[in-house]
């Protein structure tokens, strides 16, 4: 078999230039690992059917959720348990990693005009 | 729900002091984070029934696969396939943070006394 190269997340991250798309860099079993640039707010939504992994690669990330905020820096991972509702808020120049399973939604339940192609490659 | 904390990888990581033995920091479905010490040489071993990802917090981690090798630096990301055969090296001051489903050994088929607790907490 072949042997695909490492990725560098916040290397891979740093190069994207537009907002709230994430991109696939990696597969492990049925999960993906994507990367995205986010900055200012985006919309409450969930994912009923799987929990979702954040990792900051840069900047500040915060994830209001029903009851609390979460704040994160570089380095700090987070998960978000299935069916909680969430909005993530993020400072200029802020990337991040996530892993979920093949096929989720963006914006969950709650759809709308930022609402991402699904699984797109880099 | 309660709102468990974020967690720091590389923070937690810095805090191990055993080597080769990975402590659970996170659950995302049925995937576990976790987080390791390594140095020097590990066995060759494969897991049938799972991909392994590999992510450098700190140091270099090569590894070795039957007909290449790969170099990991900070930041790095590799998923190793299910059923690859893999022999991880690392240089003194290298901590990674691996996802894998629960209950996956970490000699693989191999076993030995390298083999450590399964799915052990932080």
């Amino acid at each position: 078999m072949g042997v695909s190269a490492p990725v560098n997340l916040a290397a891979v991250a740093a190069d994207l230039s537009d907002l709230w798309n994430p991109r696939v860099v990696g597969r492990i079993n049925e999960m993906l690992v994507k990367v995205a640039r986010i900055e200012g707010e985006f919309v409450w939504h969930q994912h009923d059917d799987t929990d979702e992994l954040f990792l900051v690669l840069s900047g500040e990330l915060t994830i209001a959720l029903p009851e609390a905020e979460v704040s994160l820096g570089v380095g700090d991972c987070y998960v978000v348990p299935r069916g909680v509702r969430h909005r993530p808020s993020a400072t200029p120049g802020t990337t991040i990693a996530l892993l979920e399973p093949a096929g989720v939604v963006n914006t969950g339940e709650a759809g709308g005009d930022r609402t991402a192609a699904v699984d797109q490659a880099i």
